[in-house]
């Protein structure tokens, strides 16, 4: 499977709970991520707004264990199965997506 | 909720089986397609291959019916939980996420 990065070096990446399938979060990776990932067994993501690399719960213990990566059929995002340690949400939530939005 | 347009006035969407909590594909929506996902119950994208709003299984008969729209903590992505009245994939397969990315 050839990845898509798109003109930034990065692919969306959508993190599901891989026990209880709930969505947890959307994030970006670029190649390193990936890489150091695969390696280590644990998320990593590029963090646009800090412009470097991030290791998932580095600072609030909250690491993911990354059970499996899925590519789509185009090959430009990926799903993340994960263990995580604690919430997804740097708001304390489980999930990033308690938000419902209006109309439906 | 604020929702956060990229500069292409895009939000990234990830779209989940309401039902088996499966995760079926990432897309893109605008403003638009996100009102006619609104008004019809039904999943309408932004097309960026082909530049046009995409009405999801008009061709295909696969619609896909929409239970709830969340958003996540930041705003600038959506999460679908839909019932899909066939594969999501153009390949036929349920999910477009079925090739495992090696290393894990």
């Amino acid at each position: 499977m050839e990845l898509k990065w798109d003109d930034r070096g990065l692919i969306t990446s959508v993190v599901q709970d891989a026990i209880t399938g709930e969505v947890l979060m959307t994030a970006f990776m670029n190649v390193e991520a990936l890489r150091r990932t695969q390696a280590s067994g644990q998320a990593w993501f590029w963090s646009r707004s800090r412009g470097e690399l991030w290791h998932k719960g580095a600072t609030s213990g909250h690491v993911m264990r990354v059970r499996e990566v899925w590519a789509d059929c185009d090959g430009d995002a990926l799903l993340l199965k994960v263990e995580a340690a604690g919430p997804a949400c740097h708001t304390g939530e489980k999930s990033c997506f308690f938000t419902k939005v209006g109309g439906r």
